[in-house]
């Protein structure tokens, strides 16, 4: 079902991370579901957790121990997400970080652990203490299309990106894995994404970077507008390139390499939403000349999440009456609708709040045929844009959301 | 579909209220498709509607006419919603007002218009020209059941509700009908109630009076988050009954009347959920003891909205991770998780933020196949509460809506 979207095959290895990937039989048998990430000393990590209040145990964790300590693993099962597990569930998540160090002589702070799948269930801590011996005798550089595969849950596809850029004669591997859509699942929740560059880089700057990076990429995002429990995003920069390090934020160097990192996490967040449940259709919402940045945002997730623009969509109806409506009930002050208008991608069908006057039913369909449509809308109230990436809605969609369970 | 809802078979009248419907052939042959209310001289009327910044030229014209005269006449037609149409829409809305006064001697500012259906038509003028002069000669005060079936565009059923209550020793009447899923629908648009009491009562205390119990039941509906351009909610009284007027806001007397209209018209807005496109499943979603009314109604909104809640109660399934996930992501400042418990119906099942002791998922199912389910959420913070009604996501909702237009 995914639009647009083919399994990842290769990616390159990156100097300073090795991956072991297992079936520790957490949920499923013969299923690769857990998956351990080896970060070399002195490498900075920075990471972005989920913003909902019902956070697992495991983002709980990871963001103390991200505050303590420079991490040197990531641990990550899927199959089980550890959340609404109270406190045995955060004891548990401490434990795995404690299992993994002792088998490797770490301090257990310098593990961030991650887990995804079943809501409100233990974690099955012998096969996860299994596992982790199993993974860790497994490390190697060139796993990270495994990798891959085994974070994957509902996922159809396996998901990821390696980039090279050259930056001050250097060059650098970027490559990112991750899964899920962008939103919690019935039982086999989150998106994951693990990013690892060879680039020297200052730590806080590193941070930085990846914060707007995901909010401009895994944040303008939205399959069903539900925000996972488990929701985690990890970049690592381990420092091996031969390059001048990267502190400066006014640098050209540091401009290029943000910008890489907002490529890289933008295109792994479509991959998500290709991949996204029953969807038949890759939207680009395209909000323009809105007088801020928050309306412009407001604009187009009111869109993406309306259900009835959604719906539409899925039919292939250029229905552009619930494209107009949705903009109205969106929150922007003083929104004038005769001065908007509104393209399918290159055609014109809302001009000044009305429908266009050269526009043909036909010219809409011909848009709506096609698998990958921009709806770009002109605010005509300022200098202000936005873009968010979503799907229609489809039967398949109630199918999977409805019958996970059974 | 609809969910323990059955057709109104009889309403009674309100002194002071003539109605007539036709077969105006607006959009379909053989279909009721115009109403006319005719109401006394010296009634007060009341109105609100659509919220929208996208809103139809019979609103703007309904708004501007309820502003500067006492309406002696309600125009509805459907079929067609007169949206998006531009100056021409707004010119062919006032025309229709002119032709029903020069038919009836009033200034045509007395006559307030109202439509659904197809967004972005233009108003076939000549249909209903003729259409108003049909309806006019069909006025009789007994035709409050055709008016409802008049009204209905995609509904499955007619919707109305007759009260008497007791105001000073006087016999009050109150009658109310109305039509759609409280939403915008692909073409057949909007939710439209009609209420009619013949109680004497000042004309801003009813404004007043009507204000606050939309807040309370339309405002407090969702079927898919998605609003309407043209929904609009009239509240006539005729001021026939013999009683002394109704003028203090602190009396009894007012009082007694505003608990009945808000009762009345959340029973009315109850019915457009109940019939809500594709519903199997009628939820109350009830949170209580938060801090403000404001973050009670967001926890019940996110919850209502929430697609992934939705098609869980489609599937029976009490899936209370979906719920709490929810909750969580709603946008209550410094929200505990841990105080939170959730009940379906009597169910406790989650306690402390996690799935309650003593829960069994059977427990959960006994209430899940219940066709009526009450959700409700303990926030442990205050004193406030808010109430909201909303429908499960089948795959009857997706196929009404991708399938509409075809």
């Amino acid at each position: 079902m995914a639009v647009g979207l083919q399994a990842v095959s290769s990616l390159e290895a990156v100097n300073g991370i090795r991956i072991g990937v297992c079936e520790a039989g957490i949920r499923y048998k013969n299923r690769r579901d857990l998956v351990v990430f080896e970060i070399s000393e002195n490498a900075a990590v920075a990471a972005t957790f989920t913003r909902n209040a019902f956070c697992a145990a495991p983002v709980q964790v990871a963001r103390e121990h991200l505050a303590s300590n420079t991490p040197r693993y990531l641990l990550i099962n899927t199959g089980n997400a550890n959340a609404g597990t109270g406190e045995r569930g955060y004891a548990d998540a401490q434990r795995s970080c404690e299992i993994l160090a002792q088998q490797t002589g770490i301090a257990s702070e310098q593990v961030l652990p991650f887990s995804t799948g079943v809501i409100g269930e233990f974690l099955p801590m012998e096969k996860l203490e299994s596992g982790i011996g199993k993974a860790l005798s497994a490390l190697n550089a060139d796993a990270w299309v495994e990798a891959a595969k085994g974070i994957m849950t509902t996922d159809t596809l396996p998901k990821g990106i390696s980039d090279q850029i050259e930056i001050g004669g250097a060059q650098i591997q970027i490559t990112g894995i991750c899964k899920g859509a962008g939103m919690i699942r019935p039982n086999m929740a989150t998106m994951l994404a693990f990013v690892a560059t060879d680039a020297r880089i200052d730590p806080e700057l590193l941070q930085q970077c990846l914060s707007e990076a995901v909010d401009l990429s895994f944040n303008r995002i939205t399959i069903d507008s539900d925000t996972s429990t488990n929701d985690s995003c990890v970049l690592i920069a381990t420092q091996k390139a031969e390059m001048p390090i990267i502190d400066d934020a006014t640098s050209a160097e540091y401009a290029m390499f943000r910008m890489a990192v907002i490529s890289h996490c933008q295109r792994l967040a479509q991959m998500l939403v290709r991949d996204g449940e029953g969807a038949t259709k890759f939207m680009t919402i395209e909000v323009n000349s809105g007088a801020n940045l928050l309306e412009c945002e407001d604009v187009a997730f009111t869109v993406a999440h309306s259900p009835l623009v959604k719906t539409a969509f899925y039919a292939s109806d250029p229905n552009w009456g619930r494209i107009l409506a949705a903009i109205g009930r969106s929150n922007v002050p003083g929104l004038n609708v005769d001065k908007i208008d509104v393209y399918l991608n290159e055609v014109c069908i809302v001009e000044h709040g009305c429908r266009a006057s050269g526009y043909t039913e036909e010219q809409g369909q011909n848009v709506m045929n096609q698998s990958e449509i921009t709806v770009r809308i002109e605010l005509r109230r300022g200098d202000e844009s936005a873009t968010v990436w979503t799907t229609d809605f489809s039967h398949d969609y109630v199918t999977i959301n409805a019958e996970y369970r059974s």
